[in-house]
């Protein structure tokens, strides 16, 4: 599934320059960069420049699939770009809590930062492509712990897909003093509840599949008049409906939101 | 304080076209334009085109300060640029809690709202400049209640200034299933120390001179250890501390983290 090409290994380039200094300036750089929320000009002027620059880009996706993060840079990159895609093992077929679902990401975050790690000896640098922002809830942040100290890694920010659904929504999400809770709808239906009922604003991720106990939840918080799902926000399918208005049918990325109501003078 | 312009007013044309419609498409567009954490290049692509093309601009700001949004866009303005710096009442003189504070509010975003209504009937647009994201703890939120559906309104998302934060921290903010707390300094030492208590991860905004307070509310929760404060995030100024090494003098502006430990394969 994930194929380590020799070739991108072996052209390594033996340190013919000696000493420390010397051989860390020839390293490449591996820039983990936040891609927002899905529309094309809501990158950054940073991002955008970097993903329109690069010789070498890797996204995740799932396998099969044309990857969420390849689809927003669509038309971006150069002719000659040589792309990484970096195919998950496994998504949602095992459970967390089953042992073989940590061996196997184990062992597929190990292959994936040895073909960077070898772009980055070659002298090249890396554009990883992250929807959002990378180190809030991305899968970068797998590969970040692994090349931090090992190889230069930089990341640039973006705006995260909570941002981009309560801007579509056409209500701020938080005044004053609120607080704003954030939550994975893959967390327990208990869990869930009281933290929906303890909080003035909410964004939940990752929604999906779990849509029916996320909606447990939120009744049993007694909140189902306040929330609404919103689905693809900034990219053309955007929608934005009530909760109770929202089939079960969402997509993973269904960002669900209550919208706090605090100090407006 | 608050100038409004008269020769502002006197621009507005009168409705030659005739009908709903026409009238309607004569209006400007005011933008609420999220400028991210700081750094120039980490604007939107969408942001940067509306900033640097726009011929009226307007931002908060503090009298007597140059303004923090109107500081991330220096060097970027049209040279014919027409300036609109809207300055606070009061900012920290006078309490939350005592009804002046509302009233003085209130009336300082009738005047701006105005102005900004003015303009936009003149046929021009206007760019609003918000520091981070409009709709997540901005100003602009009170001037978008007051003008919608009265101007054609168009928000743009930034980067938060708290996901610049957790960037230059270095560390991911958020993994797996973790649940991440974002609180306001302003909010009462218990909510705080509560809050804090029961949150994987955390991002407290508004420091500024509540960070005795906070610093007492993040020890009541046991979590002195694991707390960063971090000050003009993306910035030339930018600095990270750990929050015991921090002085009590930090600006308005920083954030405290501190970082989740979620689920790592």
């Amino acid at each position: 599934m994930l194929k380590i090409t020799p070739s991108v290994m072996e052209r390594v380039p033996a340190d013919t320059l000696g000493g420390a200094q010397a051989a860390a300036t020839a390293l490449g750089t591996i820039h983990g960069v936040g891609l927002g929320p899905g529309a094309q000009d809501l990158l950054s002027v940073r991002a955008d420049r970097l993903v329109r620059g690069t010789r070498h880009v890797a996204y995740f996706r799932k396998a099969g699939r044309a990857g969420r993060a390849r689809r927003i840079v669509e038309g971006m990159l150069r002719d000659d770009v040589v792309e990484f895609a970096m195919e998950y093992p496994v998504t949602t077929e095992i459970p967390f809590s089953d042992p073989r679902y940590n061996a196997l990401l184990a062992e597929f975050y190990a292959a994936c930062i040895e073909r960077l790690h070898a772009i980055a000896r070659s002298g090249e640098d890396v554009v990883v492509l992250c929807e959002g922002d990378p180190f809030f809830y991305g899968s970068f942040m797998h590969l970040y712990a692994r090349l931090q100290g090992v190889v230069p890694v930089r990341v640039v920010p973006g705006i995260t897909g909570m941002s981009g659904a309560w801007t579509v929504s056409g209500t701020p999400i938080t005044w004053g003093d609120d607080m704003l809770t954030v939550l994975m709808a893959t967390l327990p239906e208990e869990d869930l509840a009281r933290r929906i009922r303890d909080t003035d604003a909410l964004a939940v991720m990752k929604v999906g599949r779990n849509l029916p106990k996320l909606r447990r939840a939120v009744a049993a918080a007694g909140r189902e008049d306040e929330a609404w799902l919103v689905e693809y926000a900034t990219m053309p399918e955007e929608r934005v409906t009530r909760l109770r208005d929202a089939s079960d049918a969402t997509p993973y990325f269904s960002i669900l939101l209550i919208h706090g109501q605090g100090r407006r003078p």
